[in-house]
């Protein structure tokens, strides 16, 4: 008998595991060992963790963030600058933000972007929402902060487009050059946008346009 | 307010992935995100499976393998051959070596080498339990198949020792370039294994020796 399959529990955890993103069947079956000889409770506080993931966090009504109370933390808090809207695709590029230390505005969660390979158009995405939140003269600008790849830039043009008329003033992260990164290795296309983007290298001239 | 964590049912998930071998922070991150939006019933079973592993899993009696039954479906099938035992450090190599659908024979677990790092001597590994196997003479040949490292060296070593009093033929797996391998990349060691440990590459001149 040639056996190619673990006993049935053993395998179960390493199928489950194969199909979570990032995890090859190797890596599942160092889990499913380290799992084996783990503390009951070290095991135990995992299960319970994910079967507690659906039913606890639900989807904040004003920014779509993912919370537990609603609306979340970020929208309740008072001392957020109200003015401001961060429109991101993605609630963990909240976090990405927030680990900065230097953003106090408040954000939007589009859902993802426009991708035609994916069926994902501006009616998929939290557009609507992002509209409804701009009635009003409370929010003064809004940062359009999305992946900096080929549908981070479909949607942030077509929200340019669309966000232009209402007189607000629209922004977007800057491209350039990574922190700690050589020119030698950089791409044409980063590059490009340091040089067009370049900033004047005297502090003191460097206030307002 | 700067939030650097996530609400406690995420940072819950991300917590307890971030302790598994092989997954970091990012990791546990995008898996907590893509479990908030996975199927339901996805979520469920790998919770279960979770749960299940350490209820149902045991350890062969005889050989030390990982089983749901006692002996082990290796064990316990008559097909195998009785004579020959190959001694592995850990469950996961009986799968390596069943994998190469070329052994037909039955296995003994040590569960690890030794190691005095990390203080791990003889007595810590099942090496009684191997001795016990070895009575009669239904044993003619035990196949040494530990890691090709320090420590699988001194626990083969080890055994040889022990065991050859026994009068029972003892073999260890062939040291060699890996198959697909390059001879520029070899380490010298694996190179001066792969030259002492040389064959006959006439097939017809090459049976015993």
């Amino acid at each position: 008998m040639s056996l190619m399959m673990y006993d049935g529990a053993i395998q179960n955890v390493i199928d489950a595991f194969t199909q979570l993103p990032g995890i090859g069947p190797k890596g599942a079956q160092r889990i499913a060992f380290y799992l084996l000889t783990a503390d009951e409770t070290q095991v135990a506080t995992l299960a319970s963790s994910i079967t507690n993931l659906k039913e606890k966090v639900k989807f904040c009504n004003i920014c779509g963030n993912v919370t537990e109370t609603n609306p979340c933390l970020i929208c309740r808090d008072p001392r957020r600058d109200k003015s401001t809207i961060c429109v991101v695709e993605e609630p963990k590029d909240i976090m990405s933000i927030e680990r900065t230390g230097l953003y106090g505005g408040e954000y939007h969660v589009l859902g993802g972007a426009i991708n035609p390979m994916s069926d994902i158009g501006p009616n998929d995405l939290r557009i609507r929402e992002l509209l409804n939140r701009l009635h009003g003269d409370t929010v003064q600008e809004i940062i359009l902060a999305l992946d900096p790849n080929i549908e981070g830039e479909a949607t942030t043009t077509y929200l340019v487009r669309l966000l232009s008329p209402l007189g607000i003033k629209i922004t977007r992260l800057a491209s350039g050059l990574p922190v700690g990164s050589d020119l030698e290795y950089a791409d044409e296309i980063t590059l490009g946008r340091a040089l067009t983007g370049r900033l004047n290298a005297n502090p003191y001239a460097n206030a307002e346009e």
